[in-house]
């Protein structure tokens, strides 16, 4: 699919380096992102603008990754009627509790599909992403039964190993 | 559209009250869905039987609300490509943040679409569903659209009764 | 001062019955202000148009109390350079806390001045306003040691009232 | 005892350091055990396999640790009905509290037998299994009597030291 | 089984109501219990002597429910090698976060089988019990069956009436 | 011991209800005691001034009770070398942890004895004063017992009324 | 403006690392400040007398950064009616939530105007208090829209940056 | 004073880095005191034989100090009539959240005075020691206000040394 499907909105390039990880999996999929940096306090009109433009330039999810009082995604699903996915970061002492409430909490009328703090969801994000791309696009949906074959073969191969290692001790 | 597009599954019958805002809003679109009780932990293979015929069976998103250790909606997402979306609900003693954290903290591999705690969330998950199905369907969008004028416009005449009632003091 | 300086705003009409203190503080100075219902998701336009026009309409001071993702108060500080002073409020089962969290973790270049969570902080809003304003208005300055004053004298009464019921014990 | 009697079930090799703690104490106790690498939400159908061979293979106990939104434990209490205990491991920036309360917090009819957060839950998780295995065979009680003594004579000897190093100081 | 396995502790009487609901659960097994009110701070060494005598009295579990700063099941585990399982009660301002943390963060070498807090557990203390006890009793296993089978049976029961009420909308 | 050797101190007489709890105790006791209504943030003068006078006229341990940013005891504390108990009340939202943490959390060098959160600290405060006082005043150390041997014997009747009604099942 | 318009408190002298970024804003806007390290435990009389002639000295807003159960913004709050900003500092085990609880959560009738945990309050009441001295001073208002445009310039490179690095992907 | 008067107990040798800090503070008011590291579950009953001879040994006042579950202080405070204070150490992945509530929230009859997680609370504990034994000694309460001065005098030159290399700004 060579459409630029997905935008990745990240609130500092200090998010890049969790984040990478949503692109690496967009990628795995063959599916088309861009990278902005935007920031829902700083560059407010920018984000709206982005908001605002992202369903006629082709975009079908937003995933925007935030930390501290994060309202980058609540900002942009303010403003489009694409789905938007929050990435809750860690970046202030409070270590993600607060972007997870900030993100997650959205009042009635304006939802954010919210994933996990950190890494994982970073990676859960572009996930959601395919599922949601596939429901258009069967051929997501097959690579998205490979890549869950692919998960459960290397748990079983870890297991395997960790068998090895550890055999039954009686 | 007179398709059974959304399903909606409830971990308890005593969530209904709650959950029962999806389906007023999921109504109000014109989105067909089911309801069904299934259980994590009392149901499983009911519930794992559900997720692998929801797909086939024609379902688009499926919209799971549950409480204390909430793990009726990864379950379901583990075994479904579909998107799921998660609405942890107040169910115990600990006010919802036992299910919040059992429905968003999901490890990578398997997104959990989780929106806000209770009511709230309720009503956001009915509207993500019909984001992602809008991806297909421009008439939904364009409910959407005006979905969100009438939001707007409520608070907007909230605020005229508020500004009439309280004039500027000075 | 017959003049609105303090623009109140509120996410919901449900906000008032709490945000009513922040008003009847700032009539007791004396202080003009306005309300206003504007909603960050919902009504974003009209927010940011409010924060852009707040200052060239005479306002130097901005309250606004929001619950849940409380972005009401970020939003409009991150469009205008006057202070904004945000009221987080209990609106979800989460008690406040999410409210609080959204206020007060503002990322580094856009404060918002948060107060207590609900009605003492309500109250507090419009306080802190009036010692902002009273910097140009000394008047105001001697309202408040006024003020100061009655609220020692209260907790001194109602001291002695104790101190009437519970006399020294021994 | 040379036979298999507790099953140990972690959700990932990244687990392993930790929950090591109670293989050794397992084989302090010459208690025969297993271990196998199985998610709840990447293999779920071989966790489901597993809980329910257990019984028939012989075990007695599981203990399942995991981080995150741990569902290992409770998916495997829901499909057998072996005791099954549950370890919270930290394995997200929120510090093990999400793995805490989505493994202590289930429902009426399923329960986890939740043991400490980390390294003195993985230790505890095993001496819980031979305090269950301990009433079927009194060899185990035994063990279990002198294991507690022995760690009173530890703390004893610990408390002599740092008395011939600190002594009264009067 | 005409004997008492089972011994309930309570920190107070007042815990009585939530607790029930583990005698009504074992009553539904015909486990025998027994019920005492112990305070690990009021009645120290009445809970000792109740600690230490369990065994030879032939109790093989210990059931302990206790609210706020909740020792009453660890001090109990600390004197007995029976498994001790601990019901976090809900008795303070702190909503039971205090009697959770008390319960199951042990230290490494006596464990707590720590269950939800509140009735749930309550619920589940008793159905840990009898799950431990099923290890010697095969009958016990046999109902333990029959109960998940019950358990299902109403949540299909449930789920039946709902989809009769809420029929797919499409 | 007809003297006032104890200080109650409240920020506010809606405190009251509950501190009540530590006066009955310590009339129970019958040790001297005051009550003042003082606030840290209204009348932080006279609140010094007590704290400065305190030892002078004989008080010899100072009580302090209150809620949200509970600045009272600690600031007693700092202005006396008599010991101090803070008592942390619920006048807030968020159910006593800002209170709790605002009075235990103190810096070197100014130490606030704190008792848990609400009625039960407010009785145990009184406790606390007594112990400390019966250092030096024996009578009081014997009531103490006394009072201990009390309370076990009303945990032991409460457990015995228990016994009747729920006797062994079995 | 050669005249020292912010005071700025800490509380201890470890807490300038955190808080020069404070003094470093304020220079930015050529705005005159002092530091002193004053204890709200420590030096309590001296915390009074600078709160008591921060107004005659010329002060116009007052800057105080603490940690643990952190009251010397309280304090000062209580003793001026110039407008106090209050920057939570992560000084314990507890990560700032102590601190953030100490200074928000203040009672009606003596507000501090909060910032976020850690480096970003200290920044953000800066800017804050150049805000506000904005109010009077129209060349600081021109600075601080400067200052906002710099800042979404900078976010503007870097997103420049990271699109060119991580061009659109299909 | 050559008398041990002091008591104090941790519950590891690993917490003694920590503790220490309490030791020296004794030292330095020349107050005797004695260390023991003592278990509430591992050697329950030398700790009860430790409270319950404490008082004939001729302590005055104990220090506990424990992580986790911590039940070491409430443990001695249940058996022994002298004042326990209780140190809540940072000993699980809980960082010290544990400790806090199981040391604080103490049910009515038990008093355990508690201090801040980790070393400010070691230091505390001692000091609060102090200032319980200076009711009876008056040399110590000189010693008390020399340390307070001491500390104030710290401060100050603190501050000297900031606004030396921080002049006011302007």
């Amino acid at each position: 699919m060579n459409q630029t499907l997905v935008g990745i909105v990240i609130g500092s390039d200090s998010d890049l380096p969790v984040m990478r990880t949503a692109m690496e999996t967009l990628s795995h999929f063959d599916v088309g992102y861009e990278v902005k940096v935007l920031s829902a306090h700083r560059t407010l009109q920018r984000t709206i603008d982005y908001a605002h433009g992202a369903e006629s330039r082709g975009l079908k999810v937003i995933i925007a990754g935030a930390g501290g009082a994060a309202h980058l995604a609540g900002l942009i699903a303010a403003e489009t009627t694409l789905p938007v996915i929050g990435v809750p970061l860690e970046a202030s002492p409070l270590q993600g509790w607060d972007a997870l409430l900030s993100t997650v909490q959205m009042p009635a009328g304006v939802p954010v599909a919210t994933v996990a703090v950190g890494k994982a969801g970073a990676c859960n994000s572009a996930l959601l992403a395919v599922q949601i791309l596939s429901l258009q696009e069967p051929s997501l949906r097959e690579k998205l039964r490979e890549f869950r074959e692919d998960l459960a073969r290397q748990v079983e191969e870890k297991s395997q190993k960790v068998e090895r290692e550890l055999p039954p001790s009686s």
